[in-house]
């Protein structure tokens, strides 16, 4: 049980006082932060913690089990929000959650909690190729999830390079940039020379032979001479939504 | 020669007016921002466009070949900063440069500008071992130099897991933290759970056989399963610290 | 022919006393401890050598072809246990040996022997993740089978440190312990700096991108700075087990 | 700040009674389990946590740094142990702790506490070749300062398969066996298939090539088909010989 | 926004002279060098800046998609190429253009514009084996393409010297080679000793086991102890071809 | 076109005799050591050259294409053998040659010539498990068709060493042995270390997680300590059992 | 011996007009082509059949040893060119050569022959980074020595990206352009986007950490979206420099 | 202890007829196979088993332990063969065993036995580059040793094709040929073209860069088109010479 120092001393004087018993405090220590479904541990005070509530990792979970969690997550009134959920699946929670958004392209789900967010802070996503969308829309319905102002751009890449000169303007000024891109994943170092905001490089398995399923593309981004420039997993659009969602909530908070 | 639209409207509304001629123009367009070494194009345009002007990255160039891009830099009114940078160089430039400081666990050296930062934003470097520390500090100066107050926390691996959480109080409410560690780099996925700001994690080359010089703890942290940590190159302690400085900046700004 | 100086020595003493005929001993030195199948050896010393019967990967082998094993070990009063048993092959065999107990999560299958073991010994299976199940699951019936009391923890991996800690006292005393997870596999190390038993981790596949199929996991797990955790295969949940098994069962004999 | 529940309701009692003052418990629930020196926190609690006090990596640290952590120990009336020491450090730690004893094979330092540990428990460390004995010596050194009666086998590799067999009275009844094996790494298997005791595998960087710094024997054990084997790091002698230590005390306990 | 210095000058003393609004300039400057598609931005300006139309990448593009490229390639009056484009469709796009031509062995299609290219410059392809045919094709129909002479030499791998000897007079004389190779990828290097124009490895992903998915190969390739041989991507036809057709065309210009 | 230096000087004097005129020289030099179908190039001179006719590796090749190279073959009174067959091309083949015999574990097919071979050496193959049969049987066919008497021992792996050791006698006279094995890859060295003849590893794909397809066996044969081990490619049944029957021709010739 | 049909049939034209013996034939056949030196088999031949003089890579040969190479080249009238040849050696053989020129940053050596080639062809030599520089300056010796006109252009990595658009005039006519770039290896992709030559794309080992001694460069490159670029090995200068020399001679030829 | 049963059997009919007592068997089976030294245990049955005494891998091992085995083995009347023998070492056992030849290009030791070995069989050494030699000459040596006749070939890697069929004749009519080579490993395939004996294919760590220590060499020669090539470990010349020995040897007798 971890607990951080303030809160137990107001607890023991509220004890010492005799406002609470012992095992009281105990409970209230315990207070139930967890709630257990029969597939899973549900992390209810993430929000609390973290900022964001707990996101399902759809893909290995049934239909059912999913659902368990979002019933769980409605009870507490929180947003419920789902990735890498396959189109069968969704249907499935679609016909059961009606005020769910699918998006089959990112493969993400939401379902707005009853405290709609004040949108704030921009978050662009910008991919190298056209095969870079499904992991950039995963980004994108992340960063707007967590309250963001959101844009797209698509089909940059470096061997074309006007393309992103004209398309400057309109990701000069976000607070944080998403970069997918597969192959040799050199657009985010490119992308963060003309920025001052981080960007997060997010390699992608689009590509073949000495690709190795986005391994150059991790590479080159781990290896970027722009000192702005961050790194998440392959195919991470969920993760690198995140960061780029925290920081530009930050940035304006 | 790349322009952002706007200027060069300005530029030819000028020469329609007959206020510039147009060899004028394209000389402004040209304008000095890149100012030739022996050895290198200073990028002097980089404070203005990316917010930091250009750091040196020491290793493998020559005492002399480093003065000359402090020359260039001062020159230009702006802070010096220089990484991997060796006890015996920063000898020799210490005493050419006496507003010089030299931290040599972390090889850095700073010279300030002409217009001091207002420090704001809040950046902790927390380090597993002791062996990570100096990875840890260049961090640390990095985050300095851009204007964060800093913080290092030493020592906390996830073996004896009562020392972070002792330490709790003292991150919690960081705007940015980095987590610097080797053998399995498991540190950051446990910080990342207690926090809401974005960890950077800094895999270093401490440990040995199958950690295959950092190799292990960089994709251990890229399969974090906290959503909140994005990883940078193994030992990139200057970049750790430059993301986390960029984000606390922004948080504060 | 390999046997130990001791018995060799007990059968020369009858040889020479008459009491057998050298081709008496060599026959008892020979003596069956190989039974041919079709396609096998089976290795029916094995439980008198290694102290529990040959078990039985069922993974590339029909289903008839383990049924024939499984003939020669009831033969031999032998307990069966078979892992990576499909569902399919399962139900043939199922119908075949009526005693026979099928776990579909774990895909192992049991036939217990004519002399049950006491049971002793604790083992405790936790996993990161739910996807990490079926692994742990495995890990389980195998410690089951060897005649050790069990106990699985589900779903406590470390971005929920809270978890975790809620279920420290289930564990806390545990003979030994087997941790499955995938992903960063940091589970294993923070669970070892909690307990003073062997911590057997199982690293799994579950993951994608620079997780490998689990290499990351399996290498943060090699790389642990906890001194009493040690790893085996990748999804290797049989050998987790039996290792925690023979732990387990040493520590009450 | 972490507590076990049954502690904190202790505490909460004698605070209810008026036995304690809520500051009291506060710091008593904070008490010394962490002790800084200048370069570490020294986790003084492990001994009660996990059975044996912290163990001490010298690699990477100073003389000075390793004497300031031992002082701690020493104070706390625990053993004090360390690994990866070189001879010149070695030299002048021998100086400062009169009671200290060097293996320079193994390359341990070992300081006896005040209370001695009665011996209980086998281990024995068997090597494949020569040039595999400093991992094994750090393995045995590591058994022995835990309290276990060990034995050494070395030089019995497999393409000379009697020399194993003549050993096997040697090591058939231990309670843990270690097995270094650089090159191949076939040893543990083999020696695992003699055995009913877990063998823990520590492959060495013993070998050239295709070796790979040990990669090669690493894959062999992981990939081991005898159930019983497990394996640690390359080169990690100290936890092969750790979770030997453990358990055989186990075993005997 | 990326122009030359020159073009600058001419448009500001055209506009200097008042023969163009400003608003002129910059809408010039701008000039429609990209024509979007609903998934892609066509780079139209890529004949002029790299000497050949933009190449369709058709494997994971929609027919639609694919088509949507086309069209706007055809109304430039350029060529349309596609590579890796699988025979469904194919069939739905050759209903769709009647002009084109597709390879099923290569997967290549080609819609030719309105001005033929002049056929020029000798590109020779060859294989180590028929496997590697479809690599080869796809780097014959390139070369084609861009207007080259080609030839096809199948099957003259290293196992059976005197075939690639008979051949000799076939390739001697080539102004570039692209040799197609998988397995032990020693091809090119014993073609490039014969030969003093450049040869192009590519790689195949032709073999088994240790080939790696063609690993094998390309390091072979990348170590060619001939210098005059350089190495593409694994599987990479259109690349070797459009190197090699590049050379030829330069060679006769 | 490559002939040795005795050939030409033969030639040549027939030549100067008058005996040949210039261009039957040449003819003759070319003389049809290759015969083209529509797929390959067939190298009917490698049974003079190397010892055996070509082998025909099937996979990726279609009915028709092996069957054109064995008509070729025929009309040279060479026998045919292919590898790598799968059954419904079997089918195929068999109807259309009577003479042919199909092993479908192996997947080889074999069409004796006209001369038969006299059988002479012996190749003995051993796997340590049942999985690496059909490896196993590749290599036995292999050298049964080059002439040798063969023999096959199945599962005898190290875990269960009396195995292997009750076979010795079967073993310890071959002329050569091929061990096929996949996991950790131990048996070759093993079997090496008792026997004087070559011993011919060939890796198998047997095994999960960590033996990485078969990698972590070919590196433990690569690193074997018995010094008559050699290695070929993951799962190369035809390579070992082709070497193992040059190795015992050789021997009894 | 390998001799072409067209120069056997005129050699066996005059044999049989008995212009020659068939002695005098074979003898010319053999002409000799190789030199012996105590060390080295000396490709005289290669001028002729490759277009230039064998290199000699002198890492690993001692001065005397390279000396014995020049002195056979030099007595065939042919051009000497070393590479990598550290200063030590060059002191000894520019005291014995005294025409030799030698470049300490290329580590070349150069010894021209008596007809020196008229300078045609332009090949542009880039680097990303400083550090980059000695690769660069073999590359560009490379091609010197092969005749050709060279520029160098320093320190323009994408991080900066109006360093290489300032430089664009200097090298968008090149005939071949050499890009050398450690880390993640992505300013090859950018150069291929603005030209219409070849680009030889060179991955040095500058870079730390996930940049695996240029591995992610080298990936980086050979993944490269730019169709005209073309990857050799890490630090292969002399390798990019010769094909970018044959391309630009060719294209001048 | 591991006894055939043939000779089991005649010892326990000596026991039965009273001619040995049962210790006497067990002694005789005993019987000193191994002797020990300080630091190994020598294996003086290994001529008997494996037909040739074993060999001291010197590397890692001090002189005098070198010397010891020495002494053991001439004990035995055995020959003295060592490997990876440093100059400074061979030195101190030159001056002690005065009859021993050391070659310091092999790095090899050699102290001939009382009964000399009649020559017989033929191993052909065959290296690519100068820089390959070393391995080259430690085949050589070995297979000396062992009673082969022996050549050596030196620097005819393929990028010079004439230099290997110049030297046909020398290798044409070996019973085993090795080969030795870096970088790209492409000769053993082409020799193995020109053969029918068995080709041991040694790759060794020439090379830089994607040379990987002899990675590509070794997949190069596993992945060998050729069916009568086999590899050994990087820069195993030891092995390599040992297999050809064996098979030279098996050849003729």
């Amino acid at each position: 049980m971890e607990v951080d120092k303030h809160d137990i001393l107001q607890l023991l004087h509220a004890l010492s006082r005799g406002d609470l018993r012992p095992e009281d405090v105990v409970e209230q220590l315990e207070a139930a932060r967890t709630v257990e479904t029969p597939d899973a541990q549900v992390d209810i005070d993430r929000a609390h913690r973290c900022g964001y509530p707990e996101v399902v990792f759809c893909e290995g979970k049934t239909a059912e089990a999913i659902a368990d969690v979002f019933h769980v997550l409605i009870e507490q009134q929180q947003d419920c929000f789902g990735t890498r959920l396959s189109p069968d699946k969704a249907e499935t929670l679609l016909n059961r959650f009606t005020a769910a958004h699918y998006n089959p392209t990112a493969r993400t789900i939401h379902i707005p909690g009853p405290q709609p967010i004040e949108p704030a802070g921009n978050v662009v996503v910008i991919t190298a190729g056209t095969g870079d969308r499904p992991v950039a829309e995963e980004a994108l319905e992340t960063a707007k999830w967590m309250g963001c102002h959101v844009k797209l751009i698509v089909d940059v890449g470096v061997a074309g390079p006007h393309r992103l000169l004209r398309e400057k303007p309109n990701f000069v000024d976000a607070d944080a940039i998403v970069v997918a891109a597969g192959m040799e994943g050199a657009l985010p170092s490119v992308v963060g020379g003309h920025v001052s905001c981080p960007v997060i490089a997010v390699p992608t398995s689009i590509g073949y032979g000495a690709s190795f399923g986005g391994l150059a593309a991790l590479l080159g981004m781990l290896n970027s001479c722009a000192a702005n420039v961050t790194a998440v997993n392959i195919d991470a659009g969920f993760k690198g939504g995140y960061l780029a969602g925290l920081i530009a909530r930050q940035t304006v908070s």
